[in-house]
């Protein structure tokens, strides 16, 4: 470790010494991320080795299938490019330096990464499920080997979150994060609300389009944005990463009349991933439900598969970052930062690098991530009730027995999906700030009443301002 | 330097060891960033060590007037910091290891920069008009000593675009940015719009306001925004700053009328810095002026004295970053974190640090900025004419005889603030893309038509997809 003088006229010189060995990568799995990765790579060579000082070349590739990784790399058009069935083979190999791990999953890709790290490479991955749920045993073993694992891609794919919330932020007490974390929610809830379609609909038209998975469980029921969530809730709060902690709601049950009241009550709905500081109760609230936004703020406008995640810190005020969070290239844009970055501190002492979770190992908080009955926010309220007077008298009585104060109600005809008999009216509350366990009690006790006649929906509401 | 195995258990006794002895800063102006600057380093101290792995302090001031500067740092609650007239006292002092410039201006700024760069100081600044005119000499200066000039707070305040653009997106081809990076004019245009106001009117309660100074003829003429372009497009496509060839038009002429036929036609005036690719010229576009922006895109949307950057990048489509670009916190946040950057860096070796225009000072392109006459754009065009027929087929004959193809035209009774007797018409023409040189040839012939009657009013017009 020295501070080195160099001549102005030197630098270039040195630089082409170094560029006639790139750096050599090792890449395990190469799906659509991973070929996104090696067309990214040979297409802006020139531009990348400009940047980093040194070429960057992935010279090795591990795939179950080695005829599609073959032809894949073929495709590419980069030639003496290892292709192997067997990724111990590329942790194994003593010229790689860094292993990118786009495997996903909590399983084989858990191991591969542990062993990378204990064979002292720099691993680089795109598995937000993986540091989620393990991130603080990786990132333990990962410090204690002196290595770097980078991880960008893992959070909101090409915007460049996880360095301004570990670096560009690094001044403030950050006090709330709300993003717009899943191109795939995004996108089904702005078809249903351009089209007026239901949720089934619209789901069947993003699995056809590439927008959804065939299974796209992870994604509808809100778990990738959790797990996003909980890696940004670490990093802005200094605390371990806790999955298990996160409340996770996704939008499946959300209907389109809701959407529709939303709109005309000045709101959109969108599936946020929300991380607050609650000093109040010395702890943390890490959630993601649908949530009505203001329609005059901007993340309210993030439409399609698009991303975009608001920070808040206390020096600062609101920022806002927004892009692409999913797709090839835009991933791949992320890998390959990580893949400079390294390039750039993998000689250096581990003291000059950016800490995995932003805050030193050994200064993390052990913060309490808060239960969802301790979180404070608003409500939109639908209850489906009798028309009959006194019902509106009943239900603003046990709101105000529960210390619930009322922001607005209107009442509307029944909507269509809803209706079955009768005369039923839609009754429309939207509230002010909350802890959610009241609300919690008033709801049950709004449910049992016989003029309302069907299970009363509840979306929270957050002012973002 | 090393490759430093760490165990698990020994960081955090390492970082206390270090953390007795803060890196010592020493600020030079004390205006309204500097004493936000310590205001949140003393507020957040805590939070920074436990991030920086050592603290930071600013423990020497320079200001001319001593007693003010005394003052601040009084009301910042901070001890041991010595204030002194003289700012080459703190370049001299041994004990300093990072100067903060924010003086401001090309003049004593300048000269003190430099000597503390020769006197081995880090630097960070957060002036924009020095770096956009001196960058290429003080950079060169900075490389040669061995040191970091650290400018994240000269552009766009809070939001950390200088190091999403030298490291977020270094696998890309960049190929435009375009942002709001100027808060006072967009300030200006926001409430020009919502109230229906003239310039001079809401440029006098700006003042009011304290969103625009005395002298506010570097925002409204829109050189502030040049400075803060001329810096992105250099570390975008990897050349040398030069802010004598941009291109430069501010708001002063922008008249009510043509922002309300703007939102008419779907769209927002705003006051963009853009730079661009142009491969065909092999060329940079380098530009600030009033343009219209479709309203539906999110930049159109950002209101009142915030800033917001859209960069696309071949990898990463379209990104956007947005907060506040002024102030005295959210420039403190962008200080600080240049502060914490340095510190985590200052001794290692300058091949590990991030060259400060993005490209390794041996690899940058001489690409030339084009001239304004071969930028491609598409133009709002309003003619104030005489109400009589033929008149629009003469306007159109010369629009096509340049190759201007039109996109809309819309005929309306002529806007109350230019019409002066007889019955004149405004006519509204949008056109498609084209050369700038082309449509000065056409607005001339235009504008020489007897049936023209007022000065053609033009205003550049960009999709922004």
């Amino acid at each position: 470790m020295k501070t080195q003088s160099v001549s102005a006229q030197t630098p270039a010189a040195q630089r082409l010494d170094v560029e006639a060995q790139p750096i050599q990568v090792g890449l395990l799995g190469i799906g659509t991320v991973g070929s996104g990765t090696f067309k990214v790579l040979a297409r802006n060579q020139q531009e990348i080795r400009r940047r980093a000082g040194r070429g960057i070349a992935i010279t090795m590739v591990a795939d179950l299938d080695t005829a599609r990784a073959q032809a894949l790399v073929d495709e590419a058009g980069i030639e003496g490019v290892q292709v192997v069935g067997d990724a111990r083979a590329v942790i194994a190999n003593p010229a790689i330096d860094i292993v990118i791990e786009l495997i996903g999953g909590y399983g084989i890709a858990r191991s591969l990464v542990m062993e990378a790290i204990a064979a002292g490479k720099h691993v680089v991955t795109a598995n937000k499920a993986l540091l989620a749920v393990h991130g603080s045993e990786i990132f333990a073993a990962a410090n204690a080997k002196g290595v770097m694992v980078g991880f960008e891609a893992a959070v909101a794919g090409g915007i460049p979150i996880i360095k301004a919330l570990r670096e560009g932020l690094t001044a403030n007490r950050i006090e709330s994060i709300a993003g717009i974390i899943n191109g795939t929610t995004n996108f089904i809830l702005s078809e249903m609300r351009d089209k007026g379609l239901d949720f089934g609909v619209v789901l069947k038209q993003a699995q056809a389009l590439g927008y959804a998975e065939a299974d796209p469980t992870f994604d509808i029921e809100g778990v990738d944005a959790a797990h996003k969530v909980t890696i940004m809730s670490a990093i802005a709060f200094g605390t371990p990463v806790q999955f298990n902690r996160a409340y996770v709601e996704g939008i499946t049950q959300l209907h389109g009349a809701d959407i529709r009241y939303a709109e005309q009550l000045g709101y959109r709905i969108k599936l946020l991933g929300i991380t607050k500081r609650r000093d109040d109760l010395g702890g943390i609230e890490l959630r993601v439900h649908p949530t009505l936004v203001p329609a005059i703020r901007l993340i309210a406008n993030v439409e399609g598969a698009m991303n975009a995640i608001m920070v808040h810190g206390d020096a600062v005020g609101t920022t806002l970052y927004y892009g692409k969070g999913a797709g090839a290239e835009p991933t791949a844009s992320a890998v390959i930062a990580d893949l400079v970055d390294i390039t750039r501190l993998h000689t250096a002492d581990p003291d000059h690098r950016v800490p995995h979770l932003a805050f030193q190992p050994g200064a993390q908080a052990d913060t309490r991530i808060l239960d969802i009955g301790e979180v404070v926010t608003s409500f939109y309220l639908r209850l489906q009730v009798a028309d009959q007077t006194g019902v509106l008298s009943e239900i603003t009585t046990i709101l105000a027995e529960h210390d619930i104060s009322i922001d607005a109600v209107l009442q509307r005809p029944g909507s269509a999906d809803h209706a079955e008999g009768g005369k039923p009216t839609d009754l429309i509350i939207m509230t002010h700030d909350t802890v959610e366990g009241r609300m919690r009690q008033a709801l049950a006790r709004m449910q049992a009443l016989p003029t309302v006649l069907a299970p009363i929906v509840n979306i929270r509401k957050e002012a973002l301002n």
